[in-house]
């Protein structure tokens, strides 16, 4: 399609971000909201409008199914905002490559799948390139912050012997499910209950070190990846929660990667109520060293946005399976 | 050609940063240094590696023109570092696409030509693209600090307001050329007399402010700039300079960009002798607003190496002129 044509979107998944990627859509004059799809028997049928808050009726319903939507519904791009894993996306993604869209997603696995879930990322790239459209997987973290901000840095090095990304996130600043998702108000029993299951901690840490090792061209030895819960020392109460002392109020992550047996990248992700910091850094080690210190990224406002930027990079890109690294510079709403 | 191949490279101008790219071609595993060009006669004739102090011999003499090369030298590339200026390098780009060479090149200019030598540019363009070869200009400023880096900074936001960009430099840790361009030493009336004739300044603020309005879509109603001295209130010596008190000691240079009658983009240079300040900010007002320090960014460093680390991205793009934000990042080694 040429530059300049507005270009018709479907919102897959009308959760906390997909609801806000649904409204940004309708705010750019380049975009068109044309159809939405979301499994929850509440949201089904009723005006994306509503169920997306828009302080308005849209006439779209939202569908449960991406063949409920009427033929008029035909889009070119599919924002994909579901779950965060392969065996849950996957069909998806697939079918609405049948359904002959682009998709952006904001599915934490498809950030960089080639180290993590190899198999399933060339499955997925042939897909794409028979159905002739491009699949993206972006975010802030991952997709910026940890992996193609750092590698953009990089850009201004001769050498890059190591590097260091750190985010700190005051989690009172966020919303609830935040809030509930990083261990808020559990005791220290259920928070390790929940570590053995795998359903604590950030997702997205492997994909944004595999990013990096590949786009650098390092072979990666060894990954190692930790989790720990900070405990409040003292009450506290948030509009969501009320965390006793001794209770997790937030974890502390670190994921390490390995190259020829020394560390050569280091993510380090802090994420609590009450936490003093809320800020990013960035510390590439080489030549020049380089310090970078971001503040307001906001994680919902950041993920919303560049899913939506990166709308009309996917339509420009070639076929198949594309991350973050392989696309010109996803910019505001362009 | 294909990745993984050999990428034959040509260095055209051996100034300060022509010397350090040379060499940091020939630190490279990926490329090879295969020519090297220089007008100057007391380099004409000599091995390349004595040139650019490479501490060996490469078996490579500079020639005076391209067309001196041997066929041997035939390349892939050529990294060209001679003028800022479109009148002195249009032909000698012109001549390396004749070639049948792709141009990286530092020349401020050609970061982002597209709005202050629109005419010029769109020559270019065509030469190239009739040569099926790709021109890039690029380095750290203009070419990435306030103009690449800010933009793929806007791909977290959900709406951009305002740029502003602000680049501090303690010259005395800067080499003696640059600290002789910042007006070091000069009476006020020295400075006035080459502000007037136009040889004084940082040179590639309108490229930044271009490429700032044209990629995110803004259209540019006025440009302003101005430079003013800074003086020295006490007396400075460094390894290059001894400035008297009154004299001057560096200068401070901004650069205003309007859309819809509202400033849009701010750039501020500043650069003197014993600043106390010596980093970059970013700050982006929108949807969220995002604020960015970066220390370390020295800018002889971080040119010679996006030039060369740029390289990759060239002989992979279209033919034709790009700029920084046309390419996927730009990253080391890469």
């Amino acid at each position: 399609m040429k530059k300049g044509q507005t270009i018709r979107v479907i919102q897959y998944g009308l959760g906390p971000i997909g609801a806000a990627t649904a409204r940004l859509v309708t705010e750019r004059s380049e975009l068109q909201l044309v159809g939405a799809v979301d499994i929850d028997p509440a949201k089904v049928g009723r005006d994306v409008g509503d169920v997306a808050s828009m302080g308005m009726n849209t006439g779209i319903r939202v569908c449960e199914r991406l063949s409920d939507l009427d033929s008029t519904a035909r889009a070119d791009v599919v924002l994909h905002t579901t779950s965060s894993f392969f065996p849950t996306f996957m069909d998806q993604i697939a079918e609405i490559l049948g359904f002959g869209c682009d998709v952006v997603s904001t599915s934490e696995e498809l950030a960089f799948p080639w180290l993590a879930n190899r198999e399933a990322a060339e499955r997925l790239s042939k897909i794409a390139k028979k159905a002739k459209k491009t699949v993206l997987g972006t975010g802030v973290n991952p997709g910026f912050l940890m992996d193609s901000l750092p590698l953009f840095l990089t850009g201004i090095c001769q050498r890059v012997d190591r590097i260091e990304a750190m985010r700190a996130i005051n989690a009172s600043l966020r919303r609830g499910p935040f809030q509930a998702k990083i261990g808020s108000g559990l005791s220290l029993e259920e928070f390790e209950e929940r570590m053995r299951s795998g359903r604590m901690g950030h997702i997205g840490l492997p994909e944004s070190i595999g990013m990096c090792f590949d786009t650098l061209g390092r072979p990666l030895d060894r990954y190692t990846s930790s989790v720990e819960p900070i405990v409040a020392d003292r009450r506290i109460r948030t509009d969501h929660f009320v965390v006793e002392k001794g209770q997790v109020r937030g974890l502390h992550q670190t994921a390490q990667g390995f190259s020829d047996g020394a560390e050569f990248v280091r993510l380090v992700f802090i994420a609590a109520l009450d936490w003093s910091e809320n800020h990013d850094e960035i510390r590439i080690r080489g030549v020049p060293d380089l310090e970078v210190r971001l503040s307001g990224t906001n994680g919902d406002l950041a993920t919303v946005a560049i899913a939506v930027n990166a709308i009309q990079r996917v339509i420009d890109a070639p076929p198949g399976l594309m991350t973050m690294r392989d696309l010109p510079p996803v910019v505001c709403g362009g």
